[in-house]
This record gives C-alpha cells, sequence and structure tokens, in this order.
C-alpha cells in the first residue's frame, strides 16, 4: 500500500477519485443528536442539577455544586505567572499578533445622507455576553484560547464565559494561562453539549451567552447545531486541511514536512499538494518516505496520509488552481517564488500562505489572522472567524419630515402591489408634513 | 377580551409576561423535519426525476422536464416592460435605494506589514452562485426579490438562480419584474424543500449553489436547517415584529397605524409599543379600536394584536430601553423628538427607525437599508442581511525568507506545548533563510 494517494486530472475517473478523496462521510448522527437532545432538555429543564450529573458521570468529577467547576481567577493569574519565560513569551507573542490582525477589522458606524435629507447608515456594537468552548482531555490548545478569546476581545464583548471540560478534575494550565492572557473574564470546567446546552440557555450559576463559538467533538457539534437561533454559532469544524500549491520550487522536504504538520493532527485530517510536474510529486512522495519514519506522531500520519492525503497531478496551472477553487481548502500555500502573480486565480480558502517562507504552522499560532477557518469545502460561502463574529450591526434610518415625503408615494404603491393597506397608510400618514 | 395585551414592567409578573407574550413556541417539529429529510435525500438520488414528482404533486404543475420550468429571459423581461409607469417607477425607486446602501456595505481587501517585513492582510471575493428563494402563493412580494437580489449583485456574485413556486402553474408577474430589474441570471418555478434540495445539491437542470438565502415556510425553513454546511444560508426567519419606543410624542393614530403594518403580515406576527405613560398608553389603545375596522386585513390585524400585540408601561426611559433591549426587536421605533438622545440606550435591534417620520414601512421597501432582519430576540448576535452575506474573506499572510524567521521560535514553542512535532519542525525549516 502506498503512503499517500496519487491522482492526475488528466485520468478519467479524475473527478470521482478527488471527490471520494474529498468526502468526509455523513458527519452528523442520528444517534448522538438524539442523546444530545436529551442532554439540552434536562439542563434546560433541571439546571445546575442536570449539568452537575453529567459531569460527574462523563468527566468523572465530585463535585458538590457547579460554583466549584469555577475555576477562581487567582488561580487563572497563578497559571499565567507560572509559566517558564519561553512559554510566556511564545504565548504574549502570539496573542500581541492575534490582536493586532484583529483590530484591522473592527466594523465601525456610518452613515450618509440621501438626496432628501434622510440620514441612513448602520451602527455596530459588540455583542453582550459570548461563550468559548476549549477542548480538554488528552491535547491542550493553548492556542485555540487565544484565536477565539482574543477576537471577542477586540470586538468589545462584555463577558467573555469560558468552558474546558477537566476529566478526572485535570485541566491544563497552558490553556488556564491562555485564558488569563486574552482576557476571558470566567472559566467553568464544564464540557461536552451540557456545558453548550447551560451556555444556551444558562443555569443558576452559569449565565446564558448570546453566541457560543469553539470547537470540539461529534456531541458538541451536535449541541452547537441543535441551540442555533436561541444564541447565534461560529462554524461547525471539520478535520483540518491544507492544499500546497506549487510549481516545483518548494523544497521537498519543506513540502512533506508541511504536509506532516497537517496530518499530524488527527487521522481524518487531509493533506493534499498539487503540481504539474508528476517528478516533483515523485520527489515529494521520496521526502515523505524518508522523514515518516522520525515523526512523533508517524502512525496518525501514516494513516491520515494514505487514507485523505493526496499528490495531484494537474495539467497546468490554470488547471491546479481549478483543482483548488474545486477543493475550496482550510489552508492553502501557494508555494512559488511570486505567489501574487498566482493568487488571481484562487477563489475560494480560507487562509492563503503566501511563497516558501509562509508554512501553514506559522498561522496556527502567530502568524496573527485566525487559524480558526472555514473547513470541508465551506470557504466557498464563509470565512476565518473574526472581530466581526463578535459584533453585529443595525440599521438605522432617519428621515425627516421633509425627506420622509419622498418615500411616502414608493412605499404606498408597493404596499398596495402587495396587499398591504396598513403598510400604505402608515406611509401616506408621513406625507402630510409635521404629525397632525 | 381587550384587543392589545397592557403589561407594566412595575407589575410582579412582568418578566413572566412578557416571557410568555415573546414566546414563539417550538418553532421545529419533528414531522416536518423527517418528511423534509425525505424530500432531501429523494432529491439527491433522483435529482430532476424527484423534483418533478413533488413539483406535480405539490405545486399540482404538469410539466414533462424540469426544463419547462425554467421562465425564459424574454418573459422576465417582458413582465418588466408590462409594468404600469406608476408600479415601474416604485419598483426601481426602491431598488436604486437599496443599491446605493449596499454599495456603502462592500468589504474591501486590505493589508498591512509586520516589524519584519511580513505582509499580512484580508482578501475578498463574492461567492460564485447564489440561490434565492421567493415565497408564491397567495402573496406576492417583489420588495423581497429586491431585498435578496440586489445585495448578491452588488456583492459580485457569478450567477443569481432564483426559485419561486408556481402552485398551478401560476406565478406573479410582479415577482418577475422584479426578478429582471433585480438581475437575477436565472429563475425557476420551483417552491418548498425540493427547491432548497435541488440548489443545494444541484440537478442535470438546477445548478448546485453556494449560499441558500430568502424566506419559506416550515418546510423550507427546515430544508434550509438541514442542508446548511453543504451550502451556507441566511437567517431562519421567523414571524415579524415591530417595537415602539416613544415618550407619548408620536400621534396615537400614527403609532395604532404602524403597529396594525406589522400586525398586519399575518397572525403571529407581533406588534409592541413601550412608554412610561399610562395616559398616552390609553390614547394609543383608543386610536387602535378607532382604526381597527376600517383595515381590510382587520381580522388578521384583530387576532395579532390580541394574542402577541402588547402596550408596556416602563417606568422611566432607562427601563423602556432596558426592555427593548430584552426583546431585541427586528424593527425599532424611536418615537421621540431627539432620537438621537436615546440611541445610545440601544444595544440590540434589526433596524432602528428614528423620530416620527421614519415608519417601518418605508424599510420594508424604499429606505434603502435590507429588510431581512433578524428576528425572534437574533438581534442580539445577528445582523441585517447585507453584501456581507455574499461575500467571504481569506486571510492572506506573506513571510519573507527574513520576516519568517521572526515567527519561528514562538512557533516552535507553542507546537511543542502542544505536543504537535511536525508543525515545529515546518516551522524551523524557515529558520535558515532560503530553502536549502
Amino acid at each position: 500500500m502506498s503512503l499517500i494517494n496519487r491522482l492526475a486530472s488528466d485520468q478519467a475517473d479524475f473527478e470521482q477519485r478527488l471527490s471520494a478523496l474529498l468526502d468526509r462521510g455523513d458527519e452528523q448522527s442520528r444517534d448522538i443528536d438524539a442523546r444530545v437532545a436529551e442532554i439540552i432538555a434536562q439542563v434546560r429543564a433541571r439546571g445546575d442539577a442536570a449539568l452537575l450529573d453529567y459531569t460527574r458521570e462523563l468527566d468523572q468529577i465530585r463535585c458538590g455544586e457547579v460554583a466549584e467547576l469555577e475555576v477562581p481567577a487567582t488561580r487563572l493569574h497563578g497559571a499565567l505567572e507560572a509559566l517558564d519565560g519561553e512559554a510566556r513569551q511564545a504565548l504574549e507573542f502570539s496573542a500581541q499578533r492575534i490582536r493586532e490582525y484583529a483590530e484591522r477589522q473592527r466594523e465601525g458606524d456610518w452613515h450618509y445622507e440621501d438626496d432628501y435629507g434622510n440620514r441612513l447608515g448602520q451602527r455596530v456594537t459588540p455583542l453582550d455576553r459570548v461563550g468559548v468552548y476549549v477542548p480538554g482531555g488528552r491535547a491542550a490548545y493553548p492556542s485555540s484560547v487565544l484565536m477565539n478569546v482574543v477576537p471577542a476581545r477586540v470586538a468589545g464583548v462584555g463577558e467573555i464565559i469560558m468552558v474546558v471540560p477537566a476529566p478526572g478534575g485535570v485541566v491544563s494550565d497552558m490553556v488556564l494561562a491562555a485564558a488569563a492572557l486574552a482576557g476571558a473574564d470566567r472559566v467553568f470546567t464544564l464540557g461536552g453539549a451540557q456545558a453548550v446546552a447551560a451556555l444556551a440557555y444558562g443555569t443558576d450559576t452559569v449565565p446564558p451567552v448570546d453566541k457560543i463559538v469553539g470547537p470540539g467533538n461529534a456531541y458538541v457539534a451536535s449541541a452547537k447545531r441543535q441551540v442555533f437561533g436561541q444564541v447565534g454559532i461560529d462554524s461547525i469544524a471539520g478535520p483540518s486541511e491544507v492544499a500546497v500549491l506549487t510549481d516545483g520550487s518548494l523544497d521537498p522536504e519543506w513540502a512533506a514536512m508541511d504536509l506532516f504538520a497537517q496530518a499530524e493532527h488527527d487521522e481524518m485530517a487531509q493533506s493534499l499538494l498539487v503540481c504539474s510536474d508528476p517528478d516533483y510529486l515523485d520527489r515529494v512522495e521520496k521526502a515523505i518516505e524518508a522523514h515518516l519514519d522520525g515523526q512523533p506522531r508517524a502512525d496518525i500520519i501514516r494513516a491520515s496520509l494514505a487514507e485523505r492525503g493526496g499528490l495531484i497531478q494537474s495539467r497546468d496551472l490554470a488547471d491546479g488552481a481549478a483543482i483548488i477553487n474545486r477543493i475550496a481548502p482550510e489552508h492553502l500555500e501557494l508555494a512559488f517564488a511570486d505567489p501574487e502573480a498566482v493568487l488571481p486565480l484562487i477563489r475560494h480558502a480560507g487562509a492563503i500562505f503566501m511563497g516558501h517562507h509562509s508554512p501553514e504552522a506559522f498561522g496556527d499560532y502567530c502568524a496573527g489572522p485566525n487559524h480558526v477557518l472555514p473547513t470541508a469545502g465551506t470557504a466557498r460561502f464563509s470565512s476565518p472567524l473574526g472581530v466581526q463574529d463578535f459584533q453585529k450591526r443595525s440599521s438605522v434610518i432617519h428621515c425627516s419630515a421633509h425627506g420622509g415625503r419622498a418615500l411616502v408615494s414608493a412605499s404606498e404603491k408597493m404596499a398596495e402591489i402587495e396587499g398591504l393597506a396598513a403598510h400604505a397608510r402608515s406611509a401616506a400618514l408621513r406625507g402630510g408634513g409635521e404629525q397632525g
């Protein structure tokens, strides 16, 4: 069995093979959905009591009340203070760069006057309260804390509630330190669908939020789908993906390592490389072979590459770009000496890493742009997490007595066409100038 | 039975009564969801054949193939040409103002350089293809066509596919005229969950789109929820709502008519008015009584006001604003002589109509801002439909050989903390400058 799939776009079954490679299966499970629906119903009905029951059962935490699951501010700041110098510097460097990028995304108010003296505009306000879900368990991802909390803080969100499961009572000090650094207001060691339900509906102890962001397992994803409408949610994250488009100018070892960096996340992660030169694809395959065994997470990488990885031979650059647009990858590396010349060919990608010196790994941590990106082809219609996700717009319409008159006849006519007489009359009342 | 509910915020059961009034019930029905899941599965599996079966059965249309359900461009333009002068003028006036507002929303690219010579930015691109669902049947809403199609066009969407059900083969010429004016590329007389499924997955005749927008009945709403992920969707629209906040300076007849204009949409529509002066609330109630019988849609208005309408007495202005923020209404009228002084108190509303001369009816048609707005309290976390809904952002990260080196050590350290060795190595390879 080969290390990684080989495809070529001039093969008759290419579209079929590419589709099979990209297919993530049906992510939703009716069993999980039903179980999650029950958890949400219990938390809505019984609040803290249900939350305690599930947390004891699923996370094996002994505690008498939910308030004990809140991490005291002193512990958060203690975790930050206790970091070694290098770790603290890496966290602060990353947070600062994420903040700088986010600050440029902040939307502002604007308005203009039409020809009649009516004032029209857009008002932007932050969300009142946001919930950030941070995965716990085996791996600790402080970068995920920064990427979700920092833009919320930059947007001006009133209060940020973080939840992180602590199976057996264990929670990562790095995650707590990142929460303190990024500025989470309160942290609860809660997880799973029960944490999402508590954030959506509130309990006596956990305050209800307006939006829930952050990645989680299939139960968390199902819970987010189910509470959508009651609260806002960010996108449902699928397995992570990278696609490298290159003319063969990227050192094959660098290419292999960039593919490994994606594949090591988990076995469902996807690493693709597209190039028109079959000899280069051979060299990358050899580099994969040469470097794979030295990887600490070689087993995961091997499974990911064999099942979901691909070296794809395109006809030419235009064809390669078309394949990328078909994939709409979460991460795209344009590994060319002059990537700016290739960029106009790209329509869909969550984040685009330009040239040979912008590996996707920078984007995971400290490049500045958010690492929460649209997966599973959703870059066709959605965007990276950003400050915009923590603000909302209101339209503002301010007609003067004079200016309002200019809108009466069109409003009346449209209302008449739509058979809505009170609309017409409500508009017409403004036709006489000052109210009578 | 009184015409409209009366509440006062100083009553002990106020929060309970307000919650009951705002409660929309559980909008999702498991029966509808199951039926819709079957329709989607059939359209995915059998394409045009399933689409034809459902359209024949549910819309009583006789036709041999789906292509016959496409409205020819000549018919669209014929409908526009055939409009009488006043109707055409109203449509064009509205479309022009919606376009002007939308153009100010268009997001642009930006980038900046960090201290190390790395270039970071955001690239904005339009969606390739969008589907617009327009309700058919009893009522025709050309305004809805303009509000959904115009911002997509302004965003630069490649192709706009509109669907509108035509029960018994009948479709509104006004809707077709609006489609021609707004610039829909193709129009199919298809509706229901089957139209949503066809747009999401494509059939031989209906091309697959990247996002589906537009209001519909419970089947359409369920279908949009179920195809979310495969395509993007706008929000799920609930019943329309208005809240009027006033100091009593709005003529009670005008107030009554503004409430009627909301209530006449349907029996679930919600009309609320908040004021600290009980005498004023009495006067508005009298005006409702005086003018209701004259309304062509009096029965709908009566049912809506009795079931879901409310005149709410607040303690004072600050309390009134707090009630508004609790409601987070789709439409808010600030009926004050100086509404600018009140605006800072408002945190959540889809569209804000300022002063006495900005009735919500202007916003439905020709004020300029979009009439597709967050309902059911979702203005707490979501925004009016806009150009932003038809664009997506990609992050762009372009490190130079020199600048990239500045990101290596933080990336390595963070990757080490997260246990991701290939991430660390991928970053470290960029530490040596030019590739080897």
